[in-house]
């Protein structure tokens, strides 16, 4: 058998360190076409790892196209993946690993992907702690059914949360704990129907189009202006989704008064917003502005809000607050719709709320990302980029957008920085299908600052200087 | 402060046991409008129990309007429900416990509900030492993102054990894991489209119209007969959702030949079909028939098969199995959305399969549940109930069919069994909405036996002589 040597003073989980050991004997021809692998169980005894991190990196491999398996017989090398699936034999196995990720985030020595969490800063052992307590809970709570809107402990839970930190006030019967805010408006299409037109902001998330025109909702684009999105009051749409807190991706936050006008608007019309609330606990200048759905007085906005870009990728839970009419019509037409979240992982979060982790939680992750934020900014300012490049919607959430006026074109500043090692998006590639970007147009790049290393950022900096200083 | 007596005897959860105390108090007037109940931790410290169990027991009670929340401040005893929200004084605390849940499951003293499991039986312990095994895992494995179709090291699993069991082949990666059956409906009317007609059971599982019309996907009823579903061929639907493995309500299990059939006229009008595998584990008389979706060769089939039957309620895990051509459809469109059952559960599920667990739990369930359908058979052959009465769909599944031919209409059979404490389902209650029932139709009853206990049985048949020999 086969013997990998695991390196401890390695960032890689133990998985993709066996996953890129076996890869490379395939690849290198000592693992040959047809070979047997060893058992899970005797590869797991044999390497003193467990089993699940055999099956880990045997799933990968199998993901990959590098084994098969055989029921009842094993796993065997598979004959190399075709040309379509290879990916080039230099590039790095983590490289690899995330080029077959569903959401193919780049791995770039410096990466600015919108994209991801830092999980490495997530309290795991507190989680796991909380975990094991919920785990000690008689077995009747846990497995009992749980309500369509989730477990009333979770709803108290934010319910106390929303009112101290977004200041808006809700009974915890109007919160709906959903696997994701994916979900969650697939729900709200459902309750809202496919009869309305749906206002999407343009550019905008490009997962909100899709879902919307996976579940044949009409869509129309509302175009931004400096403020945010900007609807045309003589031809409103029946429902509006907007993220005005921080919009995505351009880092608007809606002032109030724009806000006020946008919640008027749609009173007047009998429409609905969906607030999409995504990152709105990082704000670094001033004060929280007010959701809009603490100012909705006529039940006219759908808040919406998840806890993945707090916690990790891996958990997912989001929630919406229903106002009172439509969470009746809710409970009549689709509360037959068991929770899509588990009991177990909603008291875990629930515990973890009440005991005051998440806020420490947020805190810590405030602090970290504006460190991270400063810096980039006074890098960005004191380098030659500062003659040609404008920082805007920077007071708040994970990335920031960098107008650039150096006669380049989107997509060469973003082919240009990738060249240097350095991952970033292009304002137009978040532009709805078909839609031209205004006339006034200045080319813009985006910065996510989640992934990237403090340490990384300088150089980052300079790496942009030579790719767009000619 | 109040004080509760638990008692250990009792069947009841501490925190209903803390519910139904707390409710008597205010119902009695002990605990008066506008008083202010002791915090959940001070209460939990009190009676020496965990403040989650506070927390379930103070959800339920301001979920029924019993008390009111004020943020900051705590839980104050509400003004006693509306009219329209109150129940019954002399109901049990259970009773409303359940009539307030969403699925109102009742709670007559003989219960053939068809819903729920029974999860007394869960091998709670061995899922809690497994899932403390994966919490016991490196961080990064339970934080990462999760590829769309579900964790491989489940999907594996699964694929493993439908081989043995199920005798269906599959690649792992045809495999999407998804948070219940009725969000994996929602994908693939996503997948397939709105412009399709699908055709549904008629009788058939209520919860499936609802959420195709919820869906906006256009239904057409197909009727059955004595082999299950029989579709017209000449009126094809684009799409056949059925449960041929045990009928949902009738209990007929299509044998082979009509599944030929309905398999080569799908074949033949390149439409799909949904076979919907609730239950099927649970086959009490003869071979399992294989799948339709292991007898299909042209991609036609997509499997939709669910734990939660096997597991408890509270654990939303299903999976469907696409056929090469819609998986590559499903990639190209659909992958976008995140897998939305947590990677914690789906590890400790991959464990509970691989480990042998699940085999075991299912051979104890199936051993279980066939004697109390054993014993609720020979009850009724041996009472004056045969001479009218006949058994219909007791070869699997979790139900049985009673078709009753002594005068009474449905109705009338349901609501004087109700009358003698007996709980049973109508088959007109499984009618799609304006179908009428052919006329041939003999008044027909449907017993699920996952929540009678087996003690009770021979004395709901006594009661149904009651309520039915006149």
């Amino acid at each position: 058998m086969f013997t990998v040597e695991f390196k401890n003073s390695d960032q890689q989980p133990l998985y993709i360190q066996l996953y890129s050991a076996v890869k490379e004997l395939i690849l290198k021809g000592a693992l040959k076409e047809g070979e047997k692998l060893p058992s899970k169980r005797s590869l797991s005894a044999h390497l003193k790892i467990s089993v699940i991190t055999v099956e880990n990196a045997y799933g990968q491999l199998l993901d990959e196209g590098y084994i098969r398996s055989k029921a009842g017989s094993g796993y065997y090398v598979e004959k190399l993946p075709r040309a379509s699936r290879a990916l080039p034999a230099h590039a790095s196995p983590k490289e690899e690993l995330q080029a077959s990720a569903p959401q193919k985030t780049p791995n770039y020595p410096y990466n600015f992907s919108t994209k991801g969490t830092d999980t490495r800063s997530f309290p795991f052992s507190v989680w796991r702690k909380l975990s094991r307590q919920v785990l000690s809970l008689p077995p009747e709570e846990l497995l009992a059914p749980c309500p369509s809107g989730g477990v009333m402990a979770l709803r108290c839970a934010i319910a106390e949360y929303l009112e101290d930190f977004r200041a808006l006030k809700v009974d915890p019967r109007q919160i709906i704990v959903g696997a994701g805010s994916e979900y969650l408006l697939g729900l709200i299409i459902q309750l809202l129907g496919r009869s309305r037109t749906y206002g999407i902001e343009d550019p905008g998330y490009h997962k909100v189009s899709a879902i919307f025109k996976e579940h044949g909702a009409p869509c129309v684009a509302i175009p931004l202006d400096r403020q945010g999105a900007c609807p045309d009051s003589k031809n409103l749409p029946d429902v509006l989704h907007i993220t005005p807190a921080h919009h995505f991706p351009t880092g608007i936050c809606m002032p109030a008064g724009r806000r006020r006008e946008v919640l008027a608007l749609m009173e007047e019309s009998g429409g609905y917003i969906i607030e999409d609330d995504y990152d709105s606990e990082f704000r670094y200048k001033g004060q929280i502005i007010p959701t809009l759905a603490a100012g909705d007085r006529r039940g006219r906005v759908i808040y919406l809000s998840t806890f993945t870009k707090l916690l990790a990728p891996s958990m997912r839970i989001s929630y919406m607050i229903l106002p009172p009419a439509l969470l009746e019509e809710y409970n009549k037409r689709l509360s037959f719709y068991a929770c899509t979240v588990p009991v177990f992982e909603q008291l875990t979060l629930a515990a973890f709320i009440k005991e005051g982790y998440f806020e420490r939680h947020i805190n810590r992750m405030k602090k970290l990302y504006k460190k991270r934020r400063d810096a980039l900014i006074s890098f960005i300012e004191r380098s030659p980029l500062s003659s040609f490049c404008k920082i805007e919607g920077a007071e708040a959430g994970l990335h920031l957008l960098l107008r650039v006026s150096n006669g380049m074109e989107e997509q060469e500043l973003v082919t240009r920085a990738k060249a240097q090692g350095v991952f970033l998006s292009a304002l137009g590639d978040y532009r709805l299908h078909g839609t031209a970007p205004e006339k006034t147009h200045r080319p813009a790049v985006i910065l996510g600052y989640t992934s990237i290393d403090e340490e990384c950022i300088a150089q980052s900096i300079k790496k942009l200087e030579k790719a767009w200083i000619v």
